[in-house]
């Protein structure tokens, strides 16, 4: 608990939640974005939006391309390439999130059945290399080669962080350090070009592109953090949220890498068994979130997600205050605070 | 056989294999490639050199690099942007390679196991966005939106293909207009595009891009009827190659729609069952051989490929004389006259 202790976040600026504010101030934005997602996922190939306009009707939070957009207004941007380019973004998440599903043999996304088991792996995987082409083809209509780089250095770090995570599946010798890059391919790299994007646009100077490209990173590091260790949480199960997928996949997060470092040699077995051999059992699960209380790694999960909470509300120090700035700054409490 | 005898084919104008001589006339330019390919398939995530090596160092004839080479040399172009742009359009092509065998479910790639098998479906699907990705970065360096926008739009128009591909799987109501989209898509796009960078990166006038562009695109059309074609050519077994992949997979193309045509009702029968309610036995191959034979279907398909191989050699004509457009037009005639 003691560095759950040591960094004091601010509180709340606000009370609404930090998400819904974003989308009030960004409304007319997040509209036309919406529209322009609907429209580029279009094509005469009809299986094409009615695979892809299941995902997004599916819901989600759009919390990249809220990100594009609030850093893209905060720096004065114009807009409606703004637009775009939190499209291109969110066509991004969207293609990763098919492959993923296939990748994880995935049942559900959202509380619904995923695309891979209504539509089928094959079409999951090809419609999500339709969206990823889609967001280049509207990256180029953008016109700006340093997006395009953001973004493309981007695309590979994500499948290099996902390839990675596959090598680290089910192997108890993954390091700590094997996880933060693992996370930081797969989240955390979107969530970082999300928010540089918009400075770059805007044409502002390279110490605002600096701090909203640092801000994103940790931002993305706090939220997959706190995204594993709620993956334990038994109080999910009471909303209706499934618990236990990553355990049940042998993904070795920060609450199980936390749990390894203080495991007794019988602990040692009970990880070996389930997450290396894949022998489980149905009382396992509560087995291990034993083991994670008992070890604290929950609250040492937790705490790791504040400290890069705390790097990313240092980011934002330089940016120029107001709703924005602040709402942004309520989003990393907000991430570090959610309970499911 | 009609249109066959229609269309007159220039002979070949050397008699060394036309890839072989653009091997030979492009050497310098493809050994920079090849070593390119080596270099930036690279990641500190060892699985994904491996993988991605794996597939490279089962070959293939890495036509498509070749013609972004023999494109730009033939214009006059800078050979080291030339260099990065072939080694992306590789990329794209294998990137299609990985995930269509996962799609297929293919067990075998040019005379060896496929990636998925050896590997796994999920390493496959993240490393072929990987190398997608890697493309992106490629283009990115060069630095022209232009040659950006070509690649961007055949990626999209590859997966629509592909996309459409699925549906027309196992579905005779296919027609001939949704076969040819198909293989423009899944083939002529990323040929077209290939050629078309040359002469934009060569800042060649539109004629050349144009010339080049409808090249590729015909070129491409008949390399693919051809492929057709040839999957049910009985020839090929004598070489070890697989024959009757398509008709498992109830793939509807040039030949079977040729066949579809004439069939009499119990024909169509036959038809419908193995293709549309997949539903073979061990004989069912040899008895869709016949029907093609007996309808023509194999010399019709090739009447088909050969208007395409006119057409790609009449845009040749606009270009300067010389070995690499000699060898350009003989990849025709090459394609064309292949039995294997």
């Amino acid at each position: 608990m003691t560095l759950v202790m040591a960094v004091a976040l601010p509180k709340l600026q606000e009370n609404t939640h930090p998400l819904d504010r974003l989308h009030d101030l960004l409304s007319d934005d997040m509209n036309a974005v919406n529209s322009m997602i609907l429209a580029r996922m279009n094509s005469p190939v009809t299986l094409i939006p009615q695979l892809a306009g299941y995902l997004v009707a599916a819901g989600g939070k759009r919390i990249r391309p809220l990100l594009t957009l609030a850093s893209a207004k905060l720096c004065g941007a114009d807009m409606a390439r703004a637009h775009r380019l939190a499209t291109a973004v969110e066509f991004i998440h969207s293609a990763t999130l098919l492959h993923d599903d296939v990748v994880d043999e995935s049942h559900e996304r959202r509380g619904q059945k995923s695309a891979n088991v209504v539509f089928g792996n094959t079409a999951s995987v090809l419609v999500g290399d339709f969206l990823f082409s889609r967001a280049f083809q509207l990256m180029v209509e953008d016109g700006s080669l340093t997006t395009l780089k953001i973004l493309s250095d981007a695309s590979a770090i994500i499948a290099e962080g996902e390839v990675l995570q596959l090598s680290t599946q089910n192997n108890l010798k993954t390091t700590m350090d094997d996880y933060l890059k693992v996370i930081e391919g797969k989240t955390a790299s979107l969530f970082s070009a999300a928010c540089e994007v918009g400075p770059v646009i805007a044409g502002s100077p390279a110490s605002y592109q600096d701090a909203l490209r640092a801000y994103g990173l940790s931002l993305g590091m706090a939220f997959q953090i706190v995204d594993d260790v709620l993956d334990y949480n038994a109080e999910r199960e009471k909303l209706g949220k499934t618990v236990g997928d990553d355990f049940r996949e042998g993904k070795i997060t920060a609450p199980i890498l936390m749990a390894l470092e203080k495991a007794t040699s019988s602990e040692l077995d009970f990880w070996k068994r389930t997450l290396q051999d894949k022998e489980q059992s149905d009382q396992d699960l509560r087995q291990a979130q034993d083991f994670l209380r008992q070890h604290g790694a929950y609250d040492r999960g937790l705490a790791l997600a504040k400290n890069y909470g705390m790097r990313a509300l240092e980011s934002l120090n330089i940016l120029p205050s107001g709703a924005l700035t602040s709402s942004l700054a309520d989003l990393v409490t907000f991430t570090l605070n959610r309970s499911h």
